[in-house]
C-alpha cells in the first residue's frame, strides 16, 4: 500500500489516467479546483450551524471555512495570472454520490449526532482523496509547470491536516472512537466504489 | 426623516417597542445575531458562485463573507463571556419574506443579471435595517451594558458600509444606475411593508 493510502485511510488509488488528463487540461482543473474550495467552505458553514452543542467542532468548522476561502482566493489568483476566467461550477458527482450512498447505508438515524458524525467522516475522506490527487498533480506537473507543482505541494499538506481535523471532530461529536472507526471503514468502502466509477475527467474529483 | 433612514434608504423606522424588548433579552439577541452573521456569510458565498462573470463582485462577496465570519466569531465570544450557549438558529421570517416578496414582484426575469441585481439590492436593504437596529441597540444599551453598546456602535459602521458595497455590486452587475435605483425603491417599499408586520420579538430582525 502506498504511503498516501496508508496515512489517509483510502482503499484505492486514483486511476493513473486521471493525472495525465488533469495535467493536459490545467485550466479546467484550476476552475474546478476553485469551485471545490468554495463548496468546501459553504459545506463547513452549513454543517457548523448543526454543531452548536459542540463548541470546539463549531470553532473548527468556521476556521476550516476561512482556510478554504483563503485557498479559493489563491486558486482564483492562479487563474487570473493565466488570464483564465473562473466560469460556472461543474457538478461534483463524486462528492454528491459519496454523500448519497453514505446516507443510504447509515444504520443509525435515531440521533442527530449519528448524521453529523457521518457528514464529518465523509468530509474527512473527501479531504483525503483531494490530498492524494494534489500529490499526483504535484508530481505530474513538476517539469511542465514547476510553480503550479509547488502550489499543489503546499495545498496537499493542508488537505492531509483537514482529514485529521474532520476525524477529530467526528470523535468529539460521537464521543465513541470505535464508532468513528467503524463508520470510517464503511464510508471508505463506499468512497472506493465511487472512485472506481469515475471517468478520469480533468476535474479535481473527475 | 432621521439620519439613518435618509442615509440608508429605509422607508420606515423600527417600532420603538422592539428596542425595549431587545434590551430586555440581550441573550436571545446575541444568539440570533450570531446566526444572522453566519447566514450573511453563507448567503454571500452562495451568491458569489452566480457572479463568476463579474470578478469585482465575486471578490467583494468573498471579502464580505470573510468579514461576516469575523463578526460571527466576535458575537460568539460575547456569548461565551456571558456563559451563554449559542443554540440552534431561529427562523428569520423578515429576510425570507423580503426575498420571497421581492422575487414575486420582480418584473424582469429574462436575464440572470436581473435576478442577481435584485438579490444584491435585497442584501443592501437587510444591511441597512441591521444598521438601523444596531444603532438602537447601541443607544438603548448605553447605561445598561456599556461594553455591548460600544460593540454595536462598531458593528453598525460595518453594516452601513456593506449597504453601500451591495449597491455598488448591483450597479456593476446591471450596468444601469437608473435600473438599480428603481429596484431599490421598489424593494425598499416591500421592506417597509415587511417591517411593519413584525412583532417586535427580541431577535435582530424580530
Amino acid at each position: 500500500m502506498c504511503e498516501t493510502r496508508a496515512v489517509l485511510g483510502l482503499l484505492c488509488e486514483t486511476d493513473p489516467r486521471w493525472a495525465v488528463a488533469a495535467a493536459n487540461d490545467v485550466g479546467r482543473i484550476l476552475v474546478d479546483h476553485a469551485h471545490c474550495e468554495m463548496k468546501a467552505a459553504s459545506n463547513a458553514l452549513a454543517l457548523s450551524t448543526r454543531c452548536v452543542d459542540f463548541p470546539n467542532v463549531l470553532d473548527g468548522l468556521v476556521a476550516l471555512a476561512e482556510e478554504e476561502l483563503t485557498h479559493f482566493r489563491q486558486v482564483l489568483a492562479e487563474l487570473r495570472r493565466r488570464n483564465l476566467a473562473l466560469g460556472p461550477p461543474e457538478e461534483d458527482w463524486y462528492a454528491a454520490e459519496l454523500r448519497r450512498r453514505s446516507s443510504k447505508a447509515r444504520e443509525r438515524h435515531d440521533k442527530a449526532e449519528f448524521v453529523i458524525t457521518d457528514r464529518l467522516v465523509v468530509g474527512a475522506l473527501i479531504e483525503a482523496r483531494s490530498c492524494e490527487r494534489f500529490k499526483l498533480l504535484r508530481d505530474y506537473l513538476k517539469d511542465q509547470d514547476p510553480s503550479l507543482s509547488a502550489f499543489y505541494g503546499e495545498l496537499l499538506a493542508s488537505e492531509a491536516r483537514h482529514y485529521r481535523t474532520f476525524l477529530d471532530m467526528a470523535l468529539e461529536v460521537s464521543g465513541d472512537a470505535a464508532y468513528v472507526e467503524q463508520r470510517h471503514q464503511a464510508i471508505a468502502q463506499i468512497e472506493e466504489s465511487v472512485v472506481r466509477s469515475l471517468s478520469s475527467a480533468p476535474t479535481i474529483h473527475g
